[in-house]
């Protein structure tokens, strides 16, 4: 077999594994190096490819590499840049083949979500008519789990742990304040569309009594009155309640709650912050003490506190990539496979990238509770797994020591250049 | 000399070490039978004393005391509740007299902050005029790290790491999607008085380029043109910028910056959130994309990642406590004594209460730079030995294994009750 160079993207919101992905990758090319020969990295994701800002990973050390397996963030750069239908976004696509043949890149890896997957797939249709021979595999990457078929999606877990953790932490903190001063506290956490990471801080709730007592749900519609109740009869109860929030929960007429209410002094909408807005309700209404935080990118970078599991899948994800794409596989990407859940035992599989692309993967009804504010037991049974085992970065002078590659650029070949629309 | 029973309570917000110092304590008096009889707590601080709510640590096991050591949170439950001059408040130092009397303590540990050391600095003065011998010993404790004579409070190193960790993360984070999506990122941090929490963010920044780029300070009136200014300046430099804030920044008439501003649907001012206010600002001046997160609790909670100085220097000082009870010792507390910087040497000294109590260390000036943007040299080498060296707790399917005491009361003896003003 002729020996062709592999192209790297990473796409949309990054997490505290995705590196790991690309040290995956990148080890396991290294180990055929009669078959791939250059690894090219999309110098801030696919736009890499589109302006051909390509990065060789060749030009950085094992060491360097192996670094990456503990670095959160995404180490070249990624991309929110969705390409559409062929149709549509055809000079992109067309753009792409250019530039691949341009370099001899005869792999391309794309590292993401949902879109990213469909792109990887429709690229691998365009290759085909073109008589461009392109081996696409898309690698499952979102804090969001919202991929199909995969078990779970590199990055869920570590962010699932971090909001785990975070939660108990605070609850002993509030729980120990209470009598004299906070009795409620709010922890925002990500998921505009689907409540895993919102789910995943009811792992924290071993007891009864425990944080969190109530999770909202984006797919549960707020209903104020049942929610006001429950915390006055939780704080009635233990003295204080903590509620874990996803961002993306919305009011009956179908608006998010984060859009409701509260204005600035110019008179414009404020900012996001759902967890502001009920510790207000909260406020208003029951008149307890509270506080609330709102962890934003902390739970998806928090690579101090990734789950040892997620890491190793993370990392798996990215050498089958590899492997699949040796072995002949095409417009593909790898999967975990859960096998048992106590002990957790997981496989790679392999999914059409078909049955991948543009399907979301919602949390099921039966794993939240049927007064829809904690999770359930099939939900543990599920979630419980995915945080398990801590894998610490190195620290140097107490913090972490994370590695900032070179990022070499490759040099060009192509006399043309293409506008990105951003 | 006879023995007589401790009482130790925990006092103000809590932290991710305080039951680290309850550990020392407990653990060390334990090995002093002959001249300390049983160690009670008071339930929920303060009040436990005043209510006559005690609880007897003497039914916890060794290890149930010794997982202290890696708890977050007041085991014995914290009160915000501050006496006042000795004529003001006099019934309630009667009444702890009082209780302490009936229950024959001789030793009298208050764990906690500026008011704390007065109220105990109070006590001692009280026990002499009314003829009750009680030995008084403060005890350090608060992140907010503004008690004079310690090097540092224990509390502040494990918020300070906790701090620079997750700035770092994030600036790992934004540095990957600016190209495309957020440009700056906030991350605001508690300090209402002193900025020592937000200095402490600064120690991730070691290279050029590094996050945070900007750190607001309280002791920095807020400078609006000269702060967009800056960061437009460092999105053009880097691509981006990460910003921490310290909730107690100012206009320069000296209102909150929080307190400004927003107001929701009701007409009332929104509550807390710098972050989110500092966001718009961004959004209507610079027209980038920003993220912001408030750590809130999580800071003062967040066990999984203590300093290992901290947790250590928590546990000396409650240890210390009850070895200058026994030394003689009245109306002190035990300090921190720094005796180099590198490599970082302490030992434990002790600090007159008078001289502790209602004094507030500031941020010296020189430890902030000139252009009033980030910290020094000098403020660098007074942060980095605070947060060095992990500790992490033990863990079980993936989270954190925190220990929650019995906390079985003592019988009461008197027949009076304590109305007490919250």
């Amino acid at each position: 077999m002729t020996k062709r160079n592999a192209f790297y993207a990473q796409s949309g919101g990054v997490t505290a594994v995705i590196n790991a992905t690309a040290c995956g990758l990148i080890e396991t090319a290294r180990r055929h190096r009669d078959r791939i020969g250059k690894v090219y990295a999309g110098r801030n994701g696919i736009l890499g490819a589109l302006r051909e800002e390509l990065i060789d990973t060749g030009k950085e050390s094992p060491a360097a590499i192996r670094a990456l397996r503990h670095t959160p963030g995404g180490a070249f750069g990624s991309a929110r840049y969705k390409l559409k239908g062929l149709e549509e976004s055809r000079p992109e696509y067309q753009r792409l083949i250019e530039v691949f043949r341009a370099h001899d890149i005869g792999y391309f890896f794309y590292n993401g979500g949902n879109d990213s997957q469909d792109t990887a797939y429709k690229l691998s249709q365009l290759g085909e008519k073109m008589g461009y021979p392109l081996t696409c595999i898309g690698i499952p990457k979102t804090v969001d789990n919202d991929l199909p078929i995969t078990d779970t999606c590199p990055g869920f877990g570590s962010a699932a742990k971090y909001v785990a953790v975070s939660i108990r932490e605070a609850g002993y903190d509030v729980a120990s304040m209470a009598e004299t001063s906070t009795r409620v506290f709010i922890l925002e956490v990500m998921g505009r569309h689907a409540g895993w990471i919102a789910a995943a801080t009811g792992l924290a709730s071993a007891a009864a009594g425990d944080a969190p007592h109530i999770i909202l749900f984006p797919e549960i519609v707020f209903d104020e009155a049942a929610f006001l109740a429950r915390v006055n009869k939780t704080v009635m109860q233990y003295g204080h309640c903590v509620i874990a929030v996803s961002e993306g929960i919305k009011h009956p007429d179908g608006r998010f709650l984060s859009e409701s209410a509260a204005r600035d002094a110019f008179g414009h909408a404020q900012l996001g912050g759902v967890a502001p807005h009920l510790a207000q309700l909260i406020k208003d209404r029951l008149d307890l003490k509270h506080h609330w935080a709102v962890a934003d990118y902390l739970q998806r970078a928090a690579r101090h506190i990734a789950s040892k599991t997620d890491v190793e899948q993370a990392y798996a994800v990215g050498k089958a990539a590899v492997e699949l794409a040796l072995q002949g596989h095409n417009a593909v990407m790898p999967t975990i496979v859960r096998k048992s859940d106590r002990p957790y035992r997981w496989t790679i599989g392999v999914a059409p990238l078909a049955k991948v692309a543009n399907v979301e993967k919602k949390m099921p009804r039966h794993f939240i509770s049927r007064d829809g504010f904690h999770i359930t037991a099939a939900c543990r049974r599920y979630l419980q797994p995915l945080i398990a085992g801590e894998d610490y970065p190195p620290f140097t002078n107490g913090l972490p020591h994370y590695v900032r590659l070179k990022n070499l650029a490759v040099a060009k070949k192509l006399k043309t250049t293409f506008d990105v629309k951003k």
